[in-house]
């Protein structure tokens, strides 16, 4: 196996050091030190901290991506999918003691208006992520265990930034109870 | 009337420099030099970034608080002044080009873990605003215009933690989408 590469190493680092601290609570050193390489190397290999925040996110969302896969197994009826899928976001919170929360909701709030670059960044990853959101919630709508009165791509933004409020407050009050109310409320008030 | 005291001059310029920067993206001397106060004169009035941090969020929680009474307007039906409130609060959002958010989804996504302080003052805050918001609810499902199969204390802090969620989302995509998302499906599944 090919020795994982400098630059690889710094996004590495970037995205834990950015995931738990933000990009403000950040410096470059922080990031260098924790790759274990020298600070001078990381010019080298980005422009600047935002461009490395960019490669950040980009490797984060592979992340979300691959837990996005379960949405669209078809053994699983899509309503069950769509609750497992939540389910499974709120474990790793408990998990995590509710710290870190998600990165992409966190650059959301902290970046749009330090990064243009961030900020287009964030908007195509939220927009792929609906989309993938949209498609169980048409097959849900589709099988009649979602009610049908509601367009599935507005369902699909709304339950995606629904969650991401409910981390933030889970990481104010170190409990699950954001969560849990955001399974009842949708799961009960989206069904038929 | 007495003239604004040093203080208050550097509290009201502190809620203006973390609501648009955050904690980390702000120094004290950003907040000194924006009062027009000598960096001196901070450390007379406060003991740390951190405590100045606590007392702008009381600040900027009792413009929230202010916003709050026509939630508690007879006059209105309460499911009228719950879309109402949410109305004002994006239209807010509007007016600033969907820049700074909210100060108080802010500092919860931020800072959490990086003081014990705030996260606690944070934690009173929201289950306040809560509260506020499942006054409303209850006399809602009480008059019929509101589902009554969902806990109302359950709902409210749903109804909070998403419409911060789509402040988020406003901030990346710079448009009301996420608002116009909240509004419809909440008033229509919520119905009764």
């Amino acid at each position: 196996m090919p020795r994982e590469s400098v630059k690889d190493q710094i996004i590495a680092a970037a995205v834990d050091a950015l995931h738990s601290k933000g990009f403000n609570g950040t410096s470059v050193q922080d990031i260098t030190d924790a790759a274990k390489v020298p600070k001078g190397s990381f010019y080298n290999h980005f422009g600047s901290k935002e461009e490395l925040a960019v490669a950040a996110l980009d490797r984060y969302w592979q992340l979300v991506l691959a837990g996005l896969q379960p949405l669209s197994d078809p053994s699983t009826p899509p309503m069950d999918r769509l609750r497992q899928y939540f389910r499974r976001l709120a474990e790793r919170g408990r998990t995590r003691e509710y710290r870190t929360g998600c990165m992409i909701g966190n650059m959301s709030t902290e970046m749009p208006d330090q990064s243009r670059a961030v900020r287009e960044r964030l908007a195509v990853v939220l927009a792929a992520w609906s989309r993938a959101i949209e498609s169980c919630v048409r097959e849900a709508q589709a099988d009649g265990s979602m009610r049908r009165d509601l367009d599935a791509r507005i369902v699909a933004a709304f339950l995606l930034n629904s969650f991401e409020g409910a981390i933030m407050r889970s990481k104010v009050d170190k409990d699950a109870a954001s969560f849990a109310a955001f399974e009842e409320v949708v799961f009960t008030a989206l069904a038929p």
